[in-house]
């Protein structure tokens, strides 16, 4: 069981390396260095050299790692050797999008079902989905047994709609909701925040602006 | 000047605020406490306060903060009262999804064209925009003075693109390729990895379930 021990930041990058590795698998390549992994990846080579000591395949001197065995051991840490099936709850813009994303089956993630509680939503076509109403939820994750809910609804009802979902059996939740929630222990729980990375973005950027502009000032001045 | 000072992690929150003081608004209402703010996000009172505090507005006794106040300081903190107009490079799953998504207008995000090298892509519409192809970005940007650039790219692309993207006049980047970029210190970048996220979603919900299949084995064995 390596993947106990891995840490999570290099749990973050082992899609990137999956994606590489994936890539020069096509091109005919059996094998891989931790130098060109970090550079592909804009690494440090012992950065990289750490994150694939944790999935427990070792590095050949001048050979360096096989790259099915990469291949094989990270899918098998992330678990994304087994399909995992997810709802969607909210069938907004966001929501929408997402459905009719299709990178996310790269990484064995399967949006099955979109719902949405504005009957004007209800029964439209969201990429091959359509969406249904959530009073329908209970039955669909008991009768599917799906574990993961994406949450796309508007902030204000995002806790509500995640009590709810916890109540029927999902036991992994991915708020796109700009809202902190609130879930037992027994929960999995992880946020992806849009406009808080654009906040960042538009606020850095300003900053750069305003201290040219501070400067160009200074010069005119001494 | 108020935003030189305030924090990243307070300007990550500012759009929940925004968008929480938008609705109350919209209400009627004219005031509002740090408390109920903190309710509505899932925050502390402290947790607010602080931030409240850094947009230079005060609150009142009893009172609580000026509604049409904090929106009009948090709006000019981010920048987000003058509308932005980014690109977006790479029209697959992604920026597609990206282009389509109407979500961006809330935080003064306008997508104004959308590019790609495939000639299979270049033509087809995407929401209201053209697939465009990118020789075209170099006169684009100089025509229209965007600053700001979305890549939706695949990873071994990335870095090429920004280094092309800046070379044109690209200020800030946001990326969703998932790779690491280099940029000069005057470009702003941020990175949003939706792999990332899942794959850490992934192998937490896979801990719990290992956890509890231990644990049962173990209540079988004693």
């Amino acid at each position: 069981m390596p993947d106990a021990k891995i840490p999570l930041p290099s749990v973050r990058r082992f899609p990137s390396y999956l994606r590489i590795l994936l890539q020069k698998k096509d091109m005919g390549d059996k094998n891989i260095s931790a130098t060109q992994l970090a550079e592909e990846l804009g690494l440090t080579p012992i950065q990289v050299r750490k994150d694939l000591a944790s999935t427990g395949i070792e590095g050949r001197p001048k050979v360096g790692f096989s790259i099915d065995e990469l291949i094989g051991s990270i899918t098998h840490s992330l678990g994304w050797d087994n399909l995992t099936e997810a709802l969607i709850i909210g069938a907004g813009n966001l929501g929408s999008a997402l459905a009719a994303y299709n990178g996310f089956s790269a990484y064995g993630l399967k949006i099955v079902a979109i719902f949405d509680k504005d009957l004007d939503k209800i029964g439209k076509n969201v990429g091959d989905l359509v969406v249904q109403p959530v009073d329908r939820i209970n039955q669909y994750i008991r009768s599917n047994r799906v574990t993961i809910a994406v949450i796309a609804v508007p902030a204000n009802q995002a806790q509500a709609t995640a009590d709810m979902l916890i109540k029927c059996g999902i036991r992994g939740l991915w708020n796109f909701a700009p809202v902190n929630l609130k879930v037992p222990e027994d929960v999995v729980l992880q946020r992806t925040d849009l406009a808080a990375s654009f906040a960042v973005l538009s606020v850095m950027l300003r900053r750069k602006y305003r201290e040219e502009t501070e400067w160009n000032d200074d010069e005119e001045v001494f």
